[in-house]
């Protein structure tokens, strides 16, 4: 089958072998897969990206193999996390959806060998490729009114979801949100689904700030004009605050820590590889917290679907272009401006 | 009246002009001050910790006055806010204890002009001088039979106890204390009083983990030996884990985080005035919790000296000795060294 592989730091289009299911496992045909900021910065940092995983590995636990899977870099990677794919073929003794049933699934696969992270691995083949593996008892079915595209948005908004639950803000805070990229935006829409009422959101990108305010932002601003906190000053100032690093880039987590009033809450769900470089006074002086987070629960991930498939959350916004496999290595160097795209979805089944 | 001033960024001891109590006010001879680290930090980095303060004020809102106060480093300063005194005078129309009455009190003066944050300004000696103002409603009677040098320790007891109320750490968790200082001694402490049991620290003063071993370390490490959250998994690694930075010196944080497993809830309470480097990236693979933290309530101030008056917590050891006013420079000299010395009291009032 063919896959756009991440071979020697460069995206390349080849063949690779078609993959067997084992029992337990499914074989899908992928519809369509988003590219992630993650795989952006895998591309382009990868050895930085292992080094930093590497550094970690000692202190993880039993969470080793699935929050830092070990990566060779010098072979052959296929990435892909943001997928909704179509049934083919069900493992020897497995139950699951029959084949034709469209599924999205946590990117994660079960094997005699361990839990492995899909799409960063070297074994395991994802979303940018025509065929790929799944967990059975990882596989959601998709209803049938939900468009493909629609779902294939499950995971980033799982992403936000998350990041709405693990800050703890509730419907007597307000919320601010540095960053409207896909993270932002799906921080954004978890928010609305929250109940937050003043949501004041940032971002440099003209089109990312009228997303924000379609996916249910209530105040945005250019970061160049008016600072994010100011604006929550100007529009509300009263309630307390919980804020949204969604940057991911060095010094925004500064910035912010001396921005937001004391006691604020901050959440960082933009992940940054660089050091950043922080003023643990301003920490200190103002009592602020700071909770960093990943991912999400299998239960999170669920209810993304749920909500989109219930047109809780609009996503359709966020899809600003759809490619087949040959298109994706452009794909990624597109995503390198904010106002031309926010999410693209790779169709690698598309003929 | 003599005072020990910090006078262009030098301590010494001078006559400065006796206080005079306003309505609401009282005027008390101090009788023990301890020297602080915050005292020896802004003794030799006044500029840098202004400068600091003055970046945040526009973020500070209704508590600018009393965490970030206004200070001219060309004039005067008398410092000390850890303080036991006696009541001499009270101002008119003002209601207390009577002259005789050994107190404490939260280092806050209310004047017609605002609450001014004593030790920290340019107008009220405090506690490295023979006499000086409080408010009457904030002092607390000392009870009789407990001695002047344990009451003057409320103040640094108190900070531990906040701390220790904020990391939310509770029964079920364990705790590593990394630094065994004042501020780590008063979390063990306030870790023992609210009966967690496993409790790992780490200093590299054989003298200081002999003290937090008196004070409820149930473990006590030397970190050029062993680190600290590897003595944590030997000794237990199976509750979850709150993990307290009271060192407060550039790259303990990031350490720290590398270290910790997943989940782990941090408490900074080292003041770090220094900028500090770390990798958002570990924070984020493991969902780390920072939470700083400053002070405490009036209420955790006043548990601090209930605990003390009860026998609960014996704040004996950590002094390490007592000096008058003309002592006083050569004392902040010798607290550089941490085997000689944790906490040295002033006893302004001696003759």
């Amino acid at each position: 089958m063919q896959a756009c592989i991440m071979r020697n730091g460069e995206l390349v289009v080849d063949e690779v072998p078609d993959p067997v299911p084992t029992e337990g496992q499914v074989r899908v045909r992928n519809l369509a897969c988003g590219i992630c900021g993650s795989d952006l910065h895998f591309l382009k940092h990868g050895t930085k990206m292992v080094e930093a995983s590497d550094d970690l590995l000692p202190s993880m636990g039993a969470m080793a193999d699935i929050a830092v899977p070990t990566i060779d870099l010098s072979k052959d990677i296929v990435m892909g996390h943001e997928f909704c794919s179509e049934i083919v073929e069900l493992g020897p003794d497995t139950t699951g959806p029959a084949p034709g049933t469209r599924v999205v699934s946590m990117p994660a696969l079960v094997s005699a060998t361990g839990i492995h992270q899909l799409a960063y691995n070297n074994t395991y083949p994802a979303g940018y490729a025509e065929q790929m593996l799944l967990s059975a008892p990882l596989v959601l079915p998709v209803p049938d009114h939900v468009p493909t595209d629609h779902a294939a948005l499950t995971e980033p908004l799982a992403v936000g979801l998350h990041a709405v639950a693990k800050s703890g803000v509730t419907k007597a805070d307000a919320a601010v949100v540095s960053g409207c990229g896909p993270v932002g935006l799906a921080v954004i829409a978890g928010l609305k689904l929250a109940g937050v009422e003043v949501i004041v959101a940032s971002d440099f990108s003209p089109a990312r700030r009228a997303l924000a305010a379609q996916l249910g932002a209530t105040e945005v601003v250019d970061p160049a004009t008016e600072p994010l906190v100011d604006a929550w000053r100007r529009v509300d100032g009263r309630h307390s605050l919980v804020a949204f690093e969604a940057v991911g880039v060095p010094g925004r987590l500064r910035a912010l820590m001396l921005e937001v009033p004391p006691a604020t809450r901050l959440c960082v769900v933009g992940v940054c590889m660089e050091p950043d470089t922080v003023l643990p006074f301003h920490g200190i002086a103002k009592e602020l917290n700071l909770q960093f987070v990943l991912a999400y629960s299998p239960a999170e991930f669920a209810e993304a679907l749920q909500v989109i498939a219930e047109g809780k959350v609009d996503v359709s916004p966020m899809i600003t272009g759809t490619v087949d496999l040959a298109g994706t290595p452009g794909a990624f160097d597109a995503l390198a401006n904010p106002d031309a795209h926010v999410k693209i979805l790779v169709e690698p089944a598309r003929r």
